[in-house]
């Protein structure tokens, strides 16, 4: 299942400073050739929803926006709106409340032309509400709470853009553990992912990848003991052997497997440069070692040598460029 | 390493309905043999504190309540305090400020007799700061959240009683994922304990139990993946692989192989009784399609006639009784 890059936000996205997120949207979508359809039907706001990220994505320097605003099924089997999704290059659905959302688009032509994008390559990206519609199984209205408890929250059927996964969004900021656990405890063929505000977890290829200032917090429930089926109304739910993982940005995550991916650490070329040179001397020093003939203290003066020299010559080569 | 009960309640345990976890920590204590030693130094309330609890213990039957309360380290070397905590059969530690507890009464002539109180069988239980302070590693202050962040907390040595162990409380109420998270990636060797308020985990030769309305979750380290020796300070920590158990009442936990035991289900007398019935109707039918004489609305019909016939038989019986 290739398909195109699924953008799932955790709702709100830094909008008037650096962008990361919507800067990589629009990237996504074909930077100056994007063609991006804006759903706010999430929304009960008026039309300044929509000329927010209007303004927001041509700001980043998409060639066009339009708006796709079904407010009824029978709308959203609107043919003008269909075509607006099918030239699409990138598709971004606004929050708001997701059974709104879901209700009104799902199972119509709309729906399947926001599936049909995503299969052909576009970028399908949404915040919050339009975060959670992507997945397969969708969270709906609920408590906070780090415990899980019975009828915390409820399930819907999502998009189904991210298969066998169910999405929660603002994880850390409404403290929506609890929430998680109880869905993944009842389902445990699910993976349950929680996205903090501010933060986008990418999905391309079957690999996971984190965006912007939270984390991305997996629950795998695949070897789950758990009582969810007899645990009483109020009672906290047995849910033991969930393994964790906390994302953040820079992460990959292969879906597949359920892994980790190696973790790069971005190194800042000048502590690259020192590193290599301390590398150097070390080496330097073991050989002085190894032949034995020096004593620590005269390999102290010999590195102090060495360097001073090495410093004269990157003096001189700085005057070059001077 | 044997030693007592510890009792590890996450704070504001019921004090006016049930009691369920005072009335517990008075039984380990010894019921009407009870002779308890109350420590509220963490507390910055007077005597009323003490009171409280001293009420309490009492109305629970305990036969005696005494008062440790020393307020500077050189009362903690108090030879009438450490008598005191020599002859008790229960140690109970209120709420406060664990590092004022751990500060005045770690490593002084009383923390060494709550130690031996507990190695020679006496009950240890504490509440909130009480609880804190009986693992190896303590938490100390610290922010809310569900994100781990550098420095969301601090840690200093506890009374050690549970070993290889860091303990928070007030995990649900205070949203304390994020901190004890944190903790767990910077020290990978401790186990992460979170008790929820009103619930207690009491920890008795290597077994974890569940007594109180909430849970206790448990965050083990021990396969995970992260980078918390180089995160910005701001940024969230990776937390990758780490197992996650919640503990509802009646589960119980293998701290040494770190496991759940097998999680018995408390089955209703009146319900078991008439499981056993509907499993000697579903063997009487086997046996009936077996020699295949009958059909389905014939096997329907007799088990009828026998269930009436039963009923008939228990009518008499309760006739016998009444």
């Amino acid at each position: 299942m290739p398909g195109g890059p699924l953008m799932i936000i955790g709702g709100a996205e830094d909008k008037l400073r650096r962008r990361r997120i919507l800067k990589e949207f629009v990237a996504l979508s074909g930077g100056p050739d994007a063609r991006i359809a804006v759903i706010p039907t999430a929304s009960s706001l008026g039309p300044e929803v929509v000329e927010v990220y209007d303004a927001l994505f041509r700001a980043e320097g998409a060639a066009e926006v339009h708006t796709v605003r079904p407010e009824s099924r029978e709308e959203a089997g609107d043919e003008e709106l269909v075509e607006q999704l099918g030239k699409a290059t990138g598709v971004f659905m606004t929050g708001g409340n997701q059974l709104k959302l879901s209700s009104i688009v799902c199972g119509t032509p709309v729906g399947d032309a926001i599936v049909a994008a995503h299969e052909r390559g576009a970028c399908v990206g949404g915040t919050s509400a339009g975060a959670s519609i992507q997945s397969s199984h969708m969270l709906a209205f609920g408590v906070g709470g780090s415990t899980p408890k019975q009828r915390m929250t409820q399930m819907a059927a999502g998009l189904g853009l991210v298969p066998g996964t169910v999405i929660d969004q603002h994880f850390e900021q409404r403290n929506r553990y609890g929430r998680l656990l109880m869905i993944v405890a009842q389902s445990p063929q699910l993976l349950g992912m929680g996205v903090d505000e501010d933060t986008a977890a990418l999905v391309q290829d079957g690999v996971l990848s984190v965006i912007g200032r939270g984390a991305v917090t997996l629950l795998d429930p695949s070897s789950i003991t758990t009582n969810a089926f007899e645990a009483r109304r109020s009672a906290p739910l047995l849910a033991s052997g969930v393994v964790l993982h906390v994302l953040p940005e820079g992460a990959r995550f292969d879906l597949a497997t359920r892994t980790l991916l190696p973790y790069g650490v971005e190194v800042d070329p000048t502590e690259a440069a020192e590193m290599e040179e301390a590398g150097r001397d070390l080496r330097q020093m073991a050989r002085d070692i190894a032949a034995s003939d020096a004593s620590p203290s005269v390999l102290r003066r010999r590195l102090k040598r060495t360097r001073k020299k090495k410093a004269g010559a990157d003096e001189t080569t700085d005057g070059d460029h001077a």
